[in-house]
């Protein structure tokens, strides 16, 4: 039987101290969930970096770049956060720079653990099945926002714990787990209008980009599921 | 109109950055409930330290000290974190010091707030009221375990904002405020058999404490409000 831990801040990470698992880390608005279209539309990699300086380095060299803050595009920057932003046309063989507020933070944080893969709605059951195969503990690490709890990751991470708990091969190991599935049951049969009372979703609005929204809550649009390679400090396939 | 914010963990504390406010530190198993009892007995006052040298030293100069650490009694204390402890033949007019595993970590955490005062649900009503008094915002502060989430002090987080909420003079400001509220009602009407899911639970079972919970979990035992004396640095009334 294996584990499965739930850490509602990359700032609590190192409370739960669980270096043997499969971290997922999500940002369902809207890192984790680019990543998983940008990969989908054929980038070869991404390399996430927590900061806007060393982001405008890399684009100086010639790398596209993904840059977000606050939810906007940073000026230098080709693409901003949102998934509609990663056509093929722009990503396909491409290795891409990638920074925004909180998800990239949480792949920081994580980055000695035995495996890191992205998990968003967008491919959650082929989180679910790499999560089988591996056979280790599964570290559901929320981005959250600016270290602070949000609704979305955690009802991403009580979606993955139970589809996981369901296989009879993985137990709950803590509150935040058991938390965070009964969340999933209250919202999972009207999401969109769950989410639409979250700090984010009124961000969204604030700055236009709500149609993003229901994108980044649809399940399996991909079968894919982003790696880290820790020799070469990038997501692949 | 004044808002209200609930923080899971005392190593968030820093990220929600609200000092303007009333925070109200809760450890529902067990520190803050014992508090409302001590003081509930006559205690006098009650010095949180975080650390237990610290408490040993206080010990030497002649107060009564509660010491406890991961559920069970530090050998040289008087007391150790069970409400039954706290008669008022044993602390009656007396100055005590306290420190435990979480809830004595969250007093030092929120100290340069406005106000401090203690909540549990042995005092839930009497805490409403004094944040209706006093008109400023109320921060909420999970005392949690090892600075990790947990569920009894979101439930309590999740009913005091409901009671504050239904005033219509307070607000939810964020999304953990919604989430202890939709897990308040999940929770509500048989806490005890929600509560025996949790961590906690396990931990006091394991130390045959369990028979504290149903009193942790019983509202208005107490119309008392400790409170935090910044000057003379200890919770009074």
């Amino acid at each position: 039987m294996n584990f499965i831990t739930v850490c509602f801040s990359p700032a609590l990470y190192s409370y739960y101290n669980d270096e043997n698992s499969v971290v997922v880390i999500v940002d369902v608005f809207r890192a984790t969930t680019s990543m998983c279209v940008a990969f989908s539309n054929g980038v070869k990699s991404i390399r996430t970096v927590a900061d806007i300086e060393e982001a405008r380095t890399m684009k100086e060299r010639g790398y596209l770049v993904a840059a977000e803050r606050n939810v906007r595009k940073v000026d230098f920057a080709d693409f901003g956060n949102s998934p509609f932003d990663f056509t093929s046309e722009k990503v396909s063989g491409k290795e891409l720079v990638f920074t925004t507020t909180n998800g990239t933070k949480a792949v920081e944080k994580a980055k000695n653990a035995d495996e890191i893969i992205i998990g968003a709605f967008s491919n959650i059951d082929a989180v679910k099945e790499f999560c089988i195969s591996v056979r280790k503990n599964v570290f559901i690490l929320c981005s959250g926002w600016n270290n602070r709890f949000c609704v979305e990751d955690t009802l991403f991470a009580g979606a993955l714990a139970q589809k996981l708990i369901d296989t009879e091969l993985f137990k709950s190991k803590s509150d935040a787990v058991n938390v965070s599935v009964d969340l999933w049951h209250i919202a999972k049969e009207n999401l969109l209008s769950y989410i639409c009372k979250t700090e984010h979703y009124e961000r969204l609005v604030q700055n236009g980009l709500e149609n993003s929204a229901e994108y980044c809550l649809t399940e399996n649009i991909t079968p894919l599921v982003p790696k880290y390679n820790k020799c070469n400090q990038f997501f692949e396939l």
